[in-house]
């Protein structure tokens, strides 16, 4: 996390800086299909950032829901088959409505169960695909090292995995890790936001996910969406590591900085290349 | 939010005091039927009030569970088709034991099963119907202003459906908003009390809608324990905020401030009229 | 929970340092099939103490989880046919792999199905079987004083049905109250540590449920594991109690203590005799 990388490239400063503006004037409506370990914790973050988010997943309304939406978040944290035919159908009615949606594809690779519907949805054409190492090489038919739903491979080692399926799904794919890549199959960003407290915390990985569903609903590049809600999430955790004793008050403090920080500040903090 | 309002008559605060001192003295069980967003924080709250919350939705065991408990809170956040099974037996369960209970129809006017459901359960008849002004006018079968979970209707347009459905379903009808009003029918509160950060964090809607289960399982007059809730709730609120930063500190300063405000504190700073 | 016991014995001090040691050293997977209420504060808990929390509870996937995780922890606190069947399935699996598990019977005794799912999954032979008073009786077949999910019963009361329990099941038992109790039916094991304040925070019962699946990842003694874990989450929560105003700021504080506290420092707070 030390200043080992580039200095922030003014265009991503400005999709930073736009992403934040613009979510805080539209307050966009993000549905999310997630698990139940993060609804509340994912729920206050969109919140606090300024985004709308509504936790729907029957099949009598799915699709409804998603259809007066501006982005759809997918999370199989705590999947079972009714909730994956309600996150079908619901990737599905998005694709149709031309909404853009993110895929997190939690604990791929833990079990056949959990990396066969990861990639069942990957093959609906998610716009943004976020993982850790392990789930993305797991999700591309790769080996990877996913212990529980931790990851316990290497980012580097995942960013060829990325591209190709970047490549064949036409969408965007961002590993997580000490440095987050997030990649469109030509262009490659990094991110150096975060901060080592942050996996102490149950459900980060999935706030960042539905931040970035927050920021695909006012940001067309999805790259740069991508780049935004990284950088976004990271230096809310920076903020909130300064001030935080542990993890229960890095939770909270996450939140008030979500809150708090200003287009601007976001986009100062932002540490993208 | 500024007083512009009469003060709060001596009829009202005298209920928010005996409502306090009785949810302390009989920590009343409040059976809640919530979604999954909301349901540990709805639990602390009611916790740290002076209740005491139970969670239980199977249909093997959702009426015995009814039978045990002092009040009743049916909320249909995150609802699918067994849920609202359970619901519905928990609500007649209520009735035929003269048990309090509320329901808050969570986006109803979003989609169509939402609404449908939400007025499946009005036809039960709970004790307390509190939602936000489109959501009432929703299930009021009136075309409101939903977005998603949040409310763009102004409370004054709700209040002649929340009059009228109080009267077809001799319920009290509570309307939230910048300023609450709460009506059976007859008689009308208004509540004063809040802050605008309030809406920042997820589920406070649901929250009072729980504390107004515990203060119907000791308040029988349903429209003094509707205002005295959205007194309870509402200083709560004020009193976090001074203390907080942003919306993750204001959640937790709320349940402090929930424990530890005396009957005579939450008396004095009710704004009801 | 004034000094009224003896001083912490040697060996008891010895496993607890070893315990906490061992979980930060392992990172032990702990599989939680829990309720809904929680299931964030329990995988926080785990995260902040060290151990790697997964909530699992599909029928496709269970047992494969299972299979690559140290431990187990069951938990009825929400229970519903399917989860009940999956939450058999696990305990199967467990006990073939030898992989220790945890039954905490939330609110058995309150209802029959909840009651009889305790039992039915005692029957399965948990390592350790966790619970309050009113709860342990009512598991063991004996008239207890559930109200709602809270004890009424005295845990002296409930000392010689978890003698019975745990000579009949060969199990552990631990039974939480102002002191809590620990029985493998031969040897007892009491711990003092603790705060009045606990209660006010829904779940803290939950959370050492969880705490005692890592504790048994590591320790094969259960009663070992299990005063462990008592020892360990009642310092934390005394720790916390120091420096939080009401529940809400204690359970974050809580959680801020299991990381920061020294395998030293838990041991030296221990209570145990």
């Amino acid at each position: 996390m030390a200043d080992v990388h580039p200095s922030t490239a003014p265009h991503l400063a400005a999709a930073v800086h736009g992403v934040v503006t613009r979510i805080r004037a539209a307050a966009p409506l993000v549905h999310s299909i997630t698990n139940y370990v993060v609804m509340n914790t994912t729920a206050n973050a969109l919140l606090a950032l300024g985004a709308s988010p509504a936790m729907v997943h029957a099949l009598e309304e799915v699709e409804d829901f998603t259809s007066i939406s501006s982005a759809l978040v997918v999370n199989i944290g705590t999947l079972s088959p009714l909730w994956v035919t309600a996150m079908q159908r619901a990737a599905v009615r998005a694709n149709e409505r031309g909404i853009p949606w993110v895929l997190d594809p939690v604990g791929a690779g833990a079990t056949a169960y959990r990396t066969d519907t990861a990639r069942a949805l990957l093959a609906l054409r998610p716009t943004i695909l976020r993982g850790n190492a392990s789930e993305i090489l797991a999700v591309a038919g790769e080996a990877g090292g996913t212990k529980g739903v931790d990851s316990t491979a290497g980012s580097d080692a995942a960013l060829d995995a990325a591209t190709r399926v970047a490549q064949q799904h036409q969408c965007t794919v961002v590993i997580t890790g000490a440095v987050d890549i997030a990649t469109d199959g030509a262009r490659v960003v990094h991110c150096g936001n975060g901060h080592p407290l942050m996996p102490r915390v149950t459900g980060l990985g999935c706030s960042l996910s539905a931040l970035t569903g927050a920021c695909l609903a006012v940001e067309t590049d999805a790259l740069h969406a991508a780049a935004a809600a990284l950088a976004i999430a990271g230096t809310a955790g920076e903020v909130a590591a300064e001030r935080a004793k542990g993890p229960g008050t890095l939770q909270l403090e996450m939140l008030d900085a979500l809150y708090q920080l200003t287009p601007a500040e976001f986009a100062a903090k932002a540490r993208l290349w």
